[in-house]
């Protein structure tokens, strides 16, 4: 819009969170935009109620002529964390992409609300430096290119706290926001994201007040936990032996469950220095507790089940996929396509898994499943009907001929220069 | 041999450990090939000194003709383990390939002694399931394919401990080795492998007794401790102000240090089933102790100093030298070429990273780099310098064009159709 | 079976081509397997009708029991053929996979009728030293671990046709094989492949008798052809307007007319050495007329549709299933995920595609698609909607971010020490 | 520019074609920039010496202080295409990356004469929709950070030839350009481009005037002609027995003579609809005779030389590669990673190979190295050295066990499913 024509906007549907940049943001839409409607939309992906609390009333207060509060939070953990797990992605080696995650069923439902409401624009509380920005507008740029976006952060002149509550108090619009805030923080059902602070600095340990969903190691238990995870083709259908399949309570329940006893022994802290896909690096800590014991038992199962090769495939599609949700390309054919392999070797994924919970780690200690590559069964097929001893030797020398031909071609050229 | 013709041979090179099964490999042979004479060999990775301690005597008393000890150590970290850790390769994402690792250079300490001393063969004690049979055999194929290999453990019929201490007393050859032997271990400088007993079953948990190199996590300090690791080019050259360069203590002493340290706080442990390259499953623990400190400092450098893609390929490049080295195709121009694109990496990879320990945890909390792409210089460029806010709209519309034109061309065709 | 025990053999089927090779085997067979009873078995893929006169007739001749001759033809092109070329393998840059394509399918009619007539082992004539033992094989181990392998040339003395054709003789036999042999080959719908005579030197260039399939591009019209080839979801439903659907003419005869354009332009040779998967190389000629158009036609279709990071990653697929593929790992987890994804892109391929064939050479000249990314629609989109040419400074300065923050950091260091 | 603050400009370096645009950007640079001095830019990467010949006259006459001329063909060819050349990349299956190449040497060149001259900005005359705006700035940005880029086709709001040729007959700018040019074209000593005119329809095959360095396939000799190209270490030597190396003629000579003798011969044009960086789709038509030749020579080499697992990965690397040289991002950590790959692979690459060339083909039909995985010497070896057929047995079942375990387990499972 900065660049373009600005056209005339009618009605526009905000991404709104009732913090202090959307409040703001409600205003400055009517006033920079033609005194559009300005529709509000939350999704609850699991953020905690205390986000969600007489939110309604609270965008009205500021200048809102709807509010939608959209509850994602099942469809989220099973039709986008479930089968992201599949993939294994690890963004960068330690980061379970909560934030990333979030971002497309966040998108689509506001998408579906501005269809709805014959919106003519979206709008985004997000920053000109992050990722969010570029995810958020990948998919409405997939889901309805039609419609104007836009991005108050990358457009007005305000930078500060302090601009945005002058720019509230001179309209009367009432915000129980703080003037200062250390950390930045976004959560859903996943994990929690903190940014900013003392973090800026890479070579300064974060401090105790960084975290908020996880208990400090050192104040966990001195006793160990575990935990039991059961798999059907690669979904989760209970924990402990309780039910969490469809039919039972559900996904998003068994995740409050895996958070709530993964966080009580500090599992799933991270502190990490990240490459933003807008090409600059960022530190952020997470808090993924129940994810990370998610992620650590599904691995744990394809360990006993994915061959070597298998296996190894997995892993790639895992580290495509990674980049892949990070940039925010869920709705193009590429994620598509990567998700297609993954549930493939999910098929075969079902069996039980016990992690155990110590001061902060998570650790698979028993694993088994009717599709092990590792079975009791194998034990008794016996030795000449599966594997014989000496059957080594024949795949060894092919295994290294080309290492011998070239040894051999080697020495041979050496003799000949030497005859020569 | 097995299938081929048997060769006569004169002088055959033994890898020897001093334990059960090698003590009985030396009259084997001498029995079972032409009366050959044996030399005993034995690589110093730093398995310790209890290992090798008598070594020579014992071996002279079971029949070798001369026995020899290679201190491979410095060797071994220096331009193995550090070139290795450059490609940041972790096998079926946890193991550290500790024994893998030790494999070349022991193969290549082997053809030096066996061609010194003008052997005809070379002869391991390595079981006919196993993944070493491999890497050790091809090794010999890649360094001196004109030598026979024996590899008893393919060819005799004994098949227990007891068989073993039975074909010795009937030799009168002295040997102290118990009856049962639980577990299986194998140690170096960079970790000690566990297998057999208990583990065999997946869905067991290990015992205590199964660990031996690192304190238990429920019995290491209260207090978190932390060490400091500093890199110049990628190469290890201090840790918590210790110079541990070439010209000082050197690289075998750094890793001395760093198990200590982490070892009593109980980092390091793993406990997986992995897939063996001979198509079988098995499940083993492993100890690695400093090694794990190390590759979380090193991967921490580098999150502060590669770009996004650089990190990117760097991690599907130590993803596929996992298998290359656990496969044991160390001699081979792929090893080579893979190597290449780490090392070039590592050229940028100067700086100091924290590692915080704790009952079993080693997380990075701190790093600093003069090649930080995060530098603390970063912030002084100055906003029209390096990144402008609004660049982000021009990025996101052409990092999503596809996404719009996919979309826009649906509509289209949709459109065409209810025209029509 | 060379190193196991043999167990004793009732039934077994044979893959039989009515071949020298084949013919020496059924006698052989129930010579050193128990006076078992061979079944004969013939997989009809395309190779040519003279193969397979009278087959049923030879094969009771030489000793069989009874003869089935399997009509693979339509399942071949459309259940084989048609996904891997949506992952658009090709192997070693070149080789279309031909003989490797083939191998699953037989491999599974053979064992199907195994199963049905009762057998307790499946036998095969391909050599020690090439890839269709283990393709075979594997996919008999995928199948039908139970079923004992056979496979005579690894197992008996003789070396030459000259042994067979006396072994033969003795037996009074009857068998129209010639003594002399010059080329191998291995025919079915997709390809030919010749080796042997003066192929086995690669620095011989390959003679006119090589080629049997295909014009010499020499002798073919001066004058270039045009086909037109229609693609829905990736599959191809017409040549030159002619209907090939599943209900039309079918997938095998739209192979058949594709090779009968092709052929006679010369397309589709090619002369490679390639590296076999027992680790050797081996030099190789293949005809592939059809489906050197075909595989070209589908890429240019792709160009017109798959996005730039879609593409890449297809063509990843692609390069990984080509040695899958190769490998005879078609009934493997890792194959069935590989062909998944590729399934998932071809959703879009639909559209028509003209080549050109013209003295060997095949080249796309003209595509058109509805899911075209680069539509006849686009134009009209107008600047402001899709691309303003102002967003690409934006984008370039993001996409270079991290090479300006690496040359500023690097000036900036540069400074610094010229300071102190 | 057109976003941040306009910098007061003293000195601007333009990359010169002596064309229509760039004839015009300098009065415009003058003009909109501070009556800035602007300095010509010529290099001279092969485009041929019609479009040098006055160059420096021209520039002047437009308003230009200096002309300077960088002659780049052997560093050209010596240090971007040999290394490039190594790593095999060919982009989207087809493109020699001919114009992407020459982008880095230029944009090298260029910013020397810019900080020679004392510079305060580098400008460049490509469109906004293109990918050289990116290849060229990213490149600056790597090099000197600190310079002001000035892209008038992103700035100005000429559209059109006849804009330009308004703009300077305004100014009295002598300018022999034509009011139409159907087709836009790039060349260098690689390669020539062709875009624009009936090409922008992709369902139109290209007219016989696209064409301009190739002699129409059916208007080539009707008889093959043959080349010889030999490699040292991944280096080209020699053809057809002239000294091309750095003592002989050189290795811009080797491939002007490969270009006269391939172009001849119709040899190495190819039609493609590509993905460019920008998120678009372009139609281009490409010829490139001697790289044509030379790729497919040096992959003839390959094939000879490099194991199947090297191969692959050299395949991989080349991928990679091809969209790195594509997007520009030559002078990064990952271009350099990727070309120290390949670098290591080329060590081995010696020998010889033939090309035959016909009507438009170029066909590997002969390859030797001392370096042969398939050497003479290798039959010489005999089978017990080297190769039993024997040991293809063991080969096969363990290469196939995970299969058969799968299978096994399988029917366990059912068994135990029936008897309960």
């Amino acid at each position: 819009m900065a660049l373009a024509e600005k056209k005339k906007i009618k009605k526009v549907v905000l991404a709104y969170s009732g913090g202090l940049d959307t409040s703001a943001i409600i205003p400055w839409l009517k006033e920079n935009y033609d005194n559009c409607e300005v529709v509000a939309f939350c999704a609850d992906v699991g953020q905690g109620e205390e986000e969600l609390v007489g939110i309604k009333e609270k965008a009205i207060a500021s200048g809102a002529s709807e509010c939608y509060v959209a509850d994602l939070k099942e469809e989220y953990v099973k039709d986008y964390i479930y089968p992201i797990l599949k993939t294994g992605a690890v963004y960068e080696g330690q980061y379970l992409l909560g934030t990333s995650m979030a971002r497309p069923i966040i998108a689509k439902a506001h998408i579906e609300i501005a269809l709805k409401v014959g919106a003519d624009a979206v709008c985004h509380g997000c920053t000109g430096k992050g990722n969010d920005q570029v995810r958020f507008e990948a998919c409405f740029a997939a889901l309805a290119p039609e419609l104007t976006v836009i991005a108050p952060w990358r457009e007005w002149d305000m930078v500060s706290r302090e601009d945005l509550l002058d720019y509230l108090a001179e309209r009367n619009i009432p915000c129980s926001a703080s003037l200062t805030k250390i950390y930045s923080r976004d959560a859903n059902a996943w994990h929690i994201s903190h940014e900013g602070g003392e973090l800026e600095d890479p070579w300064c340990e974060p401090s105790k007040e960084v975290w908020t969903m996880t208990v400090d190691p050192m104040d966990a238990p001195d006793v160990p936990d575990r935990v039991e995870l059961s798999f059907v083709e690669g979904e989760l259908v209970a924990v402990d032996g309780k039910d969490f399949s469809p039919t039972g309570a559900g996904a998003y329940e068994a995740l409050v469950y895996l958070n709530a006893k993964a966080a009580a022994h500090g599992v799933g802290r991270i502190d990490i220095v990240e490459n933003r896909l807008v090409g600059m690096k960022s530190r952020g800590c997470y808090e993924t507790p129940g994810g990370t014991v998610l992620m650590a038992a599904y691995k744990g199962l394809e360990s006993l089940i994915l061959d070597k090769e298998s296996l190894k495939y997995r892993e790639s599609v895992g580290h495509e996929f990674s980049h892949v949700i990070y940039d925010g390309r869920w709705f193009t054919p590429l994620a598509k396509a990567q998700l297609a392999s993954a549930a493939s070797f999910a098929e075969k994924l079902t069996g039980d898994v016990v992690v155990k919970l110590y001061k902060g780690m998570a650790q698979v200690t028993q694993r088994r499943s009717p599709n092990s590559l590792y079975s009791e069964e194998f034990a008794t097929f016996g030795a000449d009907d599966v594997y014989d001893q000496k059957h080594a030797e024949g795949f060894i020398r092919l295994f290294s001929l080309s290492s011998r031909i070239t040894a051999l071609s080697q020495k041979a050229a050496a003799n000949a220069k030497k005859g020569s």
